[in-house]
């Protein structure tokens, strides 16, 4: 499978270190690396959607971050993260919904934290590993979730998945496609069902390119026809990322996924949701706390800047997530196990029913 | 309102007859009619979706079969009447779901029956006036659907619609357009959410358009926005349209309608199909005895034929229409009134129990 994101480190005399971001706006038609020697050229990459996917956000922020720190000439430690706060921020107000920036960004500053005492050039190399610790880290998360998943998926099962939880969201592998690929490694066969996921169409140009790419077998529909299919018996299961899960099991994912889950529950079809911990949010109680990320009216209204589809100066809404409360999702697919929604706040680390 | 299509009539040693189809392949970037003066091209617009919309296809099939008998020369009725009937086959295989065809095509085959004794020409001018009898029939048809259901739209009320039963889809005035112009016309604030509905986003280039060049107040969404919307509480009603509904009350209609329809169950949001009786099959007793049209795959992959979005190569499934279950329709609005989906085989004509 193809890298979406590479850190690529500089030392002594050599080239300043690169995060190569795998340009996502251009696939499925041309495979091209952003080269990013400045952080702020990362933080540019997920806010217009060249990387997206809340685990491969998460990890872009962590290297976008060690891109920063990177460049930062401060004579203590203090002064280093003062200066590195900025980047941070940068990366926090990138997009709001998914909680994996903040995890990212929090797991770097306690780094930081416990090793105030070492020089800022040692802090420095160290979160450059961090990212590709995080990155690493990342793919044995979600051969977990696939370990965890594919018991769920049976022989000849069909599978429902919305917008791209695939490697292409992540470091690699996927979290809504880990139990796929797991399955399929089992020898199962499986077929996928990809929505397209209008507006950004990720389900389109990202999740069938991906499984197309290793011949997972995969049909494409308008996300309007799930309804149909499901009527008809045609889908076993469904399985979907998500981009933040709050404490009580409400899921902010994809906007779309809230009507899959509908329509599973109205058919009796299971309706996983594949949340590695870095994208639970314990510290929100609920889906509604969730800030939902709201984009400009042309990812409706024009293709890929290039094909109107919508009159001159329409009234647009668009928001990028949507809430699948707690009571439509059959169970939530982690590293650590399957749990229903009601029992994820057990995985709390600061929580007292741990 | 524009017309969606037009009758221009030849005589003695004026011009052949035309039927002036506004192309709406083109909107709303352009608007642009196609001049058919051969059966044939009015079966093209009908297979390319130049014109769609079951009540506008079965007017454009009724003034096709016109055109097709301006065309024949015959020497008694029975000569006549077989050598329309290629045609009229040609209008009843061009699209297999909507049955407003079908009905057009009975309407005229009755007309040619009942006056078999007249000589041939005079039955080509009966045929030539049905088609335009049919399309001003047809808007009155609409304009008592929007008295039935105006009352059903209270002021300030949020209504979804999906695809575009609108001006557009009918002789004027729309079907699931009628009763938010009449409630607009009475004075009620109005405001319309128009879904996009993939593939051919007729809500976005249609509907969209439509209400807009009549200052309706409308905001598109991407399909996969609606659950959200239900959600929070920011629709008060659905009225779609259909292109058939059988006999016990389900109607089939653009994909998406059904997951529209379960949505607004699970919201207890009332969901009204505006049905002229032309569109209602008493001889189907069911649904999933609707013949639902497959259509191409570059309908999903291609937007516009000029934006692909989709690797090369997927599979695709691309059927046009799906079936609503009666259970999730709240009421059926006709030129008769409005009747729950199981009531309204008391209006077939040939029932017992009328």
């Amino acid at each position: 499978m193809i890298d979406t994101i590479k850190w690529i480190g500089g030392s002594g005399n050599a080239p300043a270190s690169q995060v190569m971001i795998l340009d996502q706006r251009l696939l499925p038609h041309t495979v091209s690396y952003v080269e990013c020697t400045d952080y702020r050229q990362v933080v540019d990459c997920i806010k217009t959607l060249a990387i997206r996917g809340a685990p491969a956000i998460g990890i872009a922020a962590a290297m976008g971050i060690a891109l920063a720190a990177s460049a930062i000439s401060a004579s203590d430690v203090k002064e280093f993260s003062s200066r590195l706060s900025t980047a941070i921020d940068d990366f926090l107000n990138s997009r709001p919904t998914a909680v994996n920036i903040q995890w990212a960004a929090e797991r770097i500053e306690r780094l930081i934290e416990t090793n105030k005492h070492l020089p800022v050039s040692a802090i420095k190399d160290m979160i450059a590993k961090e990212g590709v610790i995080i990155l690493n880290e990342d793919i044995e998360i979600n051969k977990a979730i696939g370990r965890v998943g594919a018991d769920l998926i049976k022989d000849g099962a069909t599978v429902l998945t919305h917008c791209n939880a695939g490697a292409l969201a992540t470091g690699g592998y996927g979290t809504a496609t880990a139990p796929i690929r797991t399955a399929i490694a089992q020898g199962k066969r499986v077929l996928v069902i990809a929505d397209e996921t209008r507006p950004i169409l990720q389900g389109a140009r990202l999740t069938a390119w991906e499984l197309m790419q290793d011949n997972i077998p995969v049909t494409l529909i308008a996300d309007n026809a799930a309804g149909e299919l499901m009527r008809r018996g045609e889908i076993d299961l469904c399985i979907v990322g998500t981009d933040r899960t709050a404490k009580n099991g409400d899921v902010a994912n994809k906007i779309g996924t809230y009507s899959v889950a509908v329509l599973a529950k109205e058919h009796n079809i299971p309706f996983y949701v594949a949340a590695p911990l870095s994208s639970i949010d314990f510290k929100i109680e609920r889906g509604d706390d969730i800030p939902i990320e709201e984009r400009p009216s042309h990812e409706v209204t024009n293709v890929f800047g290039r094909c109107e589809i919508a009159p001159k100066g329409v009234k647009v809404i668009n928001r990028a997530f949507d809430i699948t409360p707690a009571k439509y999702v059959t169970l939530i697919l982690t590293e650590k196990g399957a749990f229903r929604p009601e029992d994820i706040h057990k995985l709390d680390p600061k929580g007292k029913t741990q």
